[in-house]
């Protein structure tokens, strides 16, 4: 897999294309970007349940699942949520600019919005630039992976190439994080674009599969956004499809691990974050309570805190499983370990040198292990730290 | 009422008397506290759901209700939670050390722990402090609200006289916060001492009834504790009664207004904090979902942030509302003002002048009134913004 760190480029899979400019609603850096496949493309999605939700949601569900999907624009800065019935509009018109540039129907342009809730989009500008988008397409994601952003640090994309029986596709993802991060359905803004071809609704299963281990296991903030969605396009240009099985699970884990390396990397690029947490949780009753508890951990400002002073206060994990209505049973029998340092075993509290936790704190990366032996599912979810910037950055998000 | 404030001293209820002394687990400041009554009281607590909770929890539980009660003992620094077995001996020789002094049965003490999960108390220090600190009794309860402090910055304390039917009776609070604090059922820890004559089962639904309006609806950080109680202990000592339902219900709301203002106390002197937020919400269908839907406005990062910084992003409000899944029908009708300025009404955007927000975000205190027009039900709830002071205690809170 390579991943999108700048210099190496970021290739598109076959006749997908992408630009991203500037419009005016940011100072300098690109602010819409645009996303255009030559041929329609099979297109699904997973949204935000967020009920409060971005103009572009709605639209976007009253067009996906569809087979004819040629296009899709993105604004960065203003999220086109809740500011009252101009809102659709504003999002139609944008829709519009690009059928009207690629001359295709307004039904085959989707849209997505990114920014400051309540603030209406400044559409003008939007519109005006989409004619120099169209001209800008290039066949690497970078520009539009930047002009997605709003406090993200850097870019985020992705791109690998799967062998199958009938020869190689491409699959390359882009997404775009930072606050507001704690997806419940969908996610943030996430693009997954290959050539494969591919039905409608195996995309569809194959997307919400991997959407659930991937960008629905993350967290920066524990604060569900209006506008998330997670996009799939797939336009079939690789001439290559599923033929069998082993095809099916092949394609399925390369789309999977673009997702999840995506995924870290939101979480990795957290507001204000230095450390990428990542909680493996194991023994619990059910999955859905695995994923609900492990990502608890990756919520609590009092674990994110700790982390991001290298504090050794391992209490703070029982803690909140104990605050999460985990069975006081498994407090008994539990194993912890915090970057593969034993805290507890079989319940028992291990009495570590606190200095070699401190210590093994200072890595960017923190592993945090739980196995609550109360049953058999287990998860892997991610987070980051909390530091002083995070709430920099959020005192003064629109000042 | 009285709130306690270091010059004006908070006095007790007849024949209750309380101390507060360093035993060395802290530096200079008291750390564990006494709180006495001459003759033995009714006692009732409400008690943290957390499930990994402090070895006090357990103890008070197996002994109230109880008509017996005679002392109270509280050390901080170290939670005695989640320590294995020797949480509950050490706990024992707490109460043990108290009874023996005062020669008194080891079942008509309680005992109270707060600080770090997964330290084990330093037993000899605190038993050894318990003749000192039976020596120094008061008729007041401020060193007692300093010994139990953690990272409060000020001791919380209030006192009120009720004129009743029969006579005057006194309701004196004290309690403790700051961080860890998203109490489920009950809260830190919080103390309710009355000299009116009761019969256990009244003080019991009295102390359920003003917990869930005061204690319940208060919020730091989101996290529930492993170690909050709230105990009322009544000894009747002033002789008076309730002696019909006015006297009831005058008696019941002194008592919700002392809780009120120590959960209020809380809140304002939450970790880092520099303003109080209170959000009035109305309008839900449940009494259930108003007080879930104000909540998550005083746990949200976003909207603390926000407000710490005096940023006018007010659409991050109903962001989280809709994050909270509050019904999509809601935003089209709702009324929102922060500091009585209309930001939203009828679900049509004020386009307010957003600096006249800004300034209105310089004061102390915070109102955000919501209602959502959907039936009912509403509450009022109360949180503090979010600094990077939090992010700084909390990143060295062991070190």
């Amino acid at each position: 897999m390579t991943l999108g760190a700048g210099i190496i480029k970021t290739l598109l899979p076959k006749c997908f294309f992408a630009s991203g400019l500037n419009c005016g609603v940011r100072k300098y850096r690109p602010d819409v970007g645009l996303l255009v496949s030559d041929v329609p493309a099979v297109a699904v999605a997973v949204y935000t349940q967020n009920t409060c939700a971005g103009e572009h949601i709605q639209y976007c569900k009253s067009l996906l699942p569809s087979e004819g999907i040629q296009a899709l624009i993105t604004n960065s800065g203003q999220a086109n949520t809740a500011v009252g019935p101009v809102g659709a509009q504003d999002n139609l018109a944008m829709a519009q600019a690009v059928a009207n540039g690629l001359n295709i129907g307004v039904d085959q342009v989707l849209t997505a919005s990114t920014g400051v809730i309540g603030q209406r989009i400044d559409i003008e500008k939007v519109v005006n630039v989409v004619p120099h988008l169209i001209e800008a397409q290039s066949t690497t994601a970078d520009t539009f992976a930047t002009a997605i952003m709003t406090t993200d640090l850097v870019p985020k994309s992705a791109t690998t190439v799967v062998q199958l029986s009938g020869g190689d596709v491409r699959i390359t993802g882009v997404a775009k994080g930072s606050g507001m991060i704690h997806p419940n359905m969908a996610t943030m803004l996430g693009y997954l674009l290959t050539d494969l071809k591919v039905e409608t609704s195996v995309a569809k299963t194959m997307l919400s599969d991997v959407t659930n281990t991937s960008f629905n296991m993350i967290s920066v903030d524990g604060e569900p956004s209006t506008n998330d969605t997670v996009f799939m396009l797939a336009n079939g240009k690789s001439g290559v499809g599923l033929q069998n099985d082993e095809d099916y699970q092949v394609f399925l884990q390369a789309l999977r691990d673009v997702a999840t390396v995506l995924a870290k990397s939101i979480a990795r690029d957290g507001e204000g974050a230095t450390k990428l947490i990542e909680v493996r949780l194991k023994g619990a009753p059910t999955q859905e309570l695995a994923d609900k508890w492990a990502r608890s951990l990756t919520v609590s400002p009092l674990i994110k805190t700790a982390i991001h002073g290298r504090d050794p206060n391992w209490g703070r994990i029982v803690g909140r499983l104990g605050g999460e209505q985990v069975p006081a049973e498994a407090f008994k029998k539990l194993d912890l370990a915090v970057q593969e340092l034993h805290l507890i075993n079989q319940g028992q509290i291990q009495n570590l040198d606190l200095e070699k936790l401190r210590n093994a704190l200072k890595q960017d990366e923190i592993l945090i292990e739980v196995d609550l032996k109360l049953g058999q599912a287990g998860t892997v979810a991610w987070g980051c730290d909390l530091s002083s910037k995070y709430v920099q950055i959020n005192a003064e998000y629109t000042s």
